[in-house]
């Protein structure tokens, strides 16, 4: 292959030739020399040193760390034009995985003072390699932090809960007055049993529900506490007649929903003094989630004592984004003394959709730029970058963001005042204003469920139509701005019980959204009612796809409790 | 020309033609005739019953008012494959407008019968027609509304104050601690007078400024009131040797910057005793500044009795912002009894750079969607559609938006009820907080200014770079946000201190906008170090045009109140 062949192939494949001119890229080819790796040829080490900053002209590799057991983690491929080694040389690092040739590969190998001299040295090239160093760091690191060991390969996000030794594990979701729960058994993934406990704490009868498979009872019982309520889903699971296990001793582990974890927990965490005394010590920011999550772990540390008690935060998946995300205009004090800022909530959701979209795409997780709605009762949208939270509509607390079912969503701070100052409102008041009396509840007069909303608008109800267009509105100005925090989107994605069921909401949102492409195919949409899979409801050709996902948050507090009890 | 000539020529220029079946589209044109129209010849006449509908299939025409005095007003061009009539005829209207023939036409006349027959009744084609009559309406209504009968044809925005008779104005802007004031003499527009009165209200001597081409005075004066700054002003303007008038008597009209106009105020108003009353009823909505507007308009009653007294809002050009993105998710009737909305504020700003975006881009200013960033020390977005202010960042008060000097912008409500509950923060601390303590300034440590900022940022001060960074971010999720409201946007407008003057942010809030069309010249950008007129930094083949624009509110103020005491 001749000089101006390598040109060539260079200027076609590779955005940093692109950049430098005609004389340095001259430079480069004749100072450097042609390589050939064999399939299967590693061509940079982990942990060795670099001997040479490669550009690949042919081929493809894999980047991958291999672990002591000899299990390979693959983390990103790379085609022609891509770079290799020019990480560690700036870092002056060894390498931080092991590059492998999948196919015959031939690449340019340029030697590292040939490297610094003629690209190190133009600051577009420079400022270009950080941008690839970036991209490519981001893939690496929170596949490292997220991997879990139990995973196989025809399940790449886990899903399927196998385990080296099974497992019994119940999930708790445990509210002020709810208790929830879903027992999976990681060798019979076909009968996950589930059900709740409500009316807890009142002075009328607890309701209990219990689903398994083809049999669904609900019995009414005594009014009672949430210890009542734990003894009888035990009663339940346990019971000769419709049980699923014989003693509590067979659960093995528990995964418990807390709500907040402040910017202390960013990752499922198994349950200690320790850990119990930083959920309380967030409690201010989530006054009313975390001490009710508390007693849930409490309970169930006392009738699952043998138990592995696990953690799993709305708030973690958030805890990627970074300060210029999460800080607030406020005095740079009230982050540090006080922890004001923005934490996202959702965040097991989020984070199980992005992963079903990355699988129905083919694609790899940490390659993608996602935008994932997330509406229920309450509703936020999250941005995600290569598979990392990078912002997220909801705030400090569940408050902000989006239009919700009862809760306002953002609004000017000074009306918060403005309603304590001049309509003389107690700060509790406003409290319930904003998070049990607003939204489409407030707006319509009439429902905080869609579903009605939609009715009302049908029959022609003015404040209906008012509130169905003005959270609509709310959720497109969060696409937007994720649009501009991401730049090309890949996916737009729906779920929650308005993202599954309301085409006519989704269609909303959607409408106009061309310029940032994305075109909603409304014939699509309007025939999907719920979705069991992922369905891609996109036109043909729109460059973003848009996807209705259903979340399954119970599953992923269970996958990520495994990867708790199964890690290393 | 033939049916097939016919046909061919609709199916290539007119969209409507697209979207019916080759069928009906035969049937249409066997029904239809042709028409030929002269230059100057009427097409459709204002007011009068529309005789069919037409499609231009060659030509161009005019859309326009012609009023009393033989005076036309144009509000839009239509070019071959456009439709004409249809909007009264779906209406049941007579014409809106007057069409004109620009050279010589030819239409297919579509009888009404067989328009409603074959067109109406297919109800894509009718989603079309309601889309297309919006974007007409949308031209002529805003145009009919804003135009002044003082404007000529080589000032289409009326800038140059060209009127009848001679008028003097003094353009007042009276804060709480300062006096600005601006004259315009409209005949001898080279030579306006600017200064200032302030440290008004203090125990320490007032300032006077006082700028007349090359004479430029400061002078020390008593400690005083209001009144004596507006006395002040009256003695510089008419002193023997700086002065520009005679006497207070020569001054015609006086236009008053009044911050907050609620929903009662939609454009610049004579002021009456009404008006007066009107005013004071908004001021709960803006206690700082409202009522201090008053007392500058009663001073200046005072002191030209025989002026014509003029308020011009700074949230009138946002009350074209349509109900989904005016109201807050809160109960309707915080909306309906206690005005609880976003107003938005900068209104003169944004209307005054978006009319030099248009008379910049040679394009009608109806025609284009426009992102406008007003960065000074308070700073707000707006996205313009039309010539309409369609949604912006700041809300009930200036406080909510985006980060600013030292202002908060928007935060999540429930910090402000956390802040008073567990930091036991009074209303007016926290008022004090997130408007005097914030921002740039609560956040950096350093200051409110965004020189000093990156100057920091340049020395590596960390809490500068969480500032500065926190700020862009802050302006780059509302132009990602209003590019989903607007659609394809034509331009991004950045003025104010911030916008004119500092690359360093400009770029920050610009870099990785490319995915909405967005793509800065930095080069460009970094030499432009303030602008004297508008300047385009959007590189040459950059989709949207990315406009840097010096504001010119004292002349906007002055504009407007030209439009109300010359109007008709």
């Amino acid at each position: 292959m001749d000089k101006n062949e390598i040109i060539g192939l260079l200027k076609e494949q590779c955005k940093l030739a692109s950049i430098l001119s005609e004389d340095v890229l001259e430079d480069i080819v004749e100072e450097s020399q042609l390589e050939t790796f064999e399939k299967g040829e590693y061509i940079l080490e982990f942990e060795e040193k670099t001997p040479a900053v490669f550009i690949l002209l042919r081929g493809s590799v894999r980047v991958s760390l291999i672990s002591d057991d000899g299990k390979e983690k693959i983390f990103d491929h790379f085609h022609a034009g891509s770079l290799m080694g020019e990480v560690s040389t700036i870092t002056r690092a060894t390498a931080y995985a092991t590059i492998t040739a999948e196919d015959v590969c031939l690449a340019l190998e340029i030697p590292i003072p040939v490297f610094k001299k003629k690209i190190l040295s133009d600051i577009k090239a420079f400022n270009h390699l950080v941008e690839v160093m970036s991209n490519k760091l981001g893939k690496v690191i929170p596949g490292i932090e997220k991997h879990t060991s139990c995973q196989e390969k025809n399940d790449p996000y886990g899903f399927k809960l196998t385990t080296k030794t099974p497992q019994k594990i119940l999930v708790i979701n445990c509210g002020s007055s709810s208790l929830k729960y879903t027992f999976f058994n990681t060798e019979d993934m076909e009968n996950s049993v589930d059900g709740q406990v409500d009316r807890i704490g009142t002075a009328v009868p607890m309701g209990l529900e219990y689903n398994a498979g083809k049999t669904e009872i609900e019995r009414e019982l005594e009014p009672g506490t949430h210890k009542d309520a734990f003894d009888a889903i035990i009663q339940i699971l346990t019971s000769k007649e419709f049980g699923i296990i014989s003693s509590p001793q067979e659960i093995t582990a528990v995964g418990h929903r807390v709500v907040h974890g402040g910017d202390k927990f960013s990752h499922p965490t198994l349950i200690t003094d320790d850990v119990l005394r930083g959920i309380e010590e967030v409690s201010s920011l989530a006054p009313l989630h975390n001490p009710v999550n508390l007693v849930g772990i409490h309970e169930s540390m006392r009738v699952f004592p043998s138990a592995a008690q696990v953690a799993i935060f709305d708030t973690a998946f958030h805890q990627t984004i970074p300060p210029h995300a999460y800080l607030y205009g406020l005095p740079y004090e009230y982050y540090e003394k006080k922890r004001i800022r923005r934490y996202g909530f959702h965040g097991t959701s989020h984070y199980y959709v992005s992963l079903m979209a990355a699988d129905y795409l083919k694609r790899s997780y940490t390659d993608l730029k996602l935008i994932t709605c997330h509406l229920g009762n309450g509703g936020s949208v999250c941005a995600i970058e290569h598979g990392k939270s990078v912002d997220t509509s909801m705030g400090m607390t569940p408050a902000e963001g989006i239009i919700m079912g009862t809760r306002s969503g953002s609004i000017d701070p000074a009306v918060i005042l403005h309603l304590m100052d001049s309509e003389k409102m107690t700060s509790g008041e406003v409290n319930q204003l904003i998070n049990k009396q607003s939204g489409l509840l407030g707006l319509s007069g009439i429902s905080n469920d869609m579903r009605d909303i939609e009715h009302a608008v049908k029959q022609g109800k003015n404040r209906a139509v008012l509130a169905y267009k003005t959270f609509c509105y709310s959720i497109k100005k969060y696409i937007g701005a994720y649009s501009a925090t991401l730049g090309n989107v890949d996916a737009l994605i729906f779920t929650g019980g308005i993202g599954l069921y309301n085409s006519f909401a989704r269609e909303e949102v959607c409408k106009g959204l061309g310029a940032l492409g994305m075109f909603i195919d409304q014939e699509k949409s309007k025939d999907l009612n719920g979705a069991k899979k992922v369905v891609d409801i996109a036109t043909v050709d729109s460059p973003v796809r848009i996807l209705v996902i259903p979340t399954n948050e119970e599953l992923m507090i269970a996958r990520e409790t495994l990867s708790v009890i199964c890690a290393d």
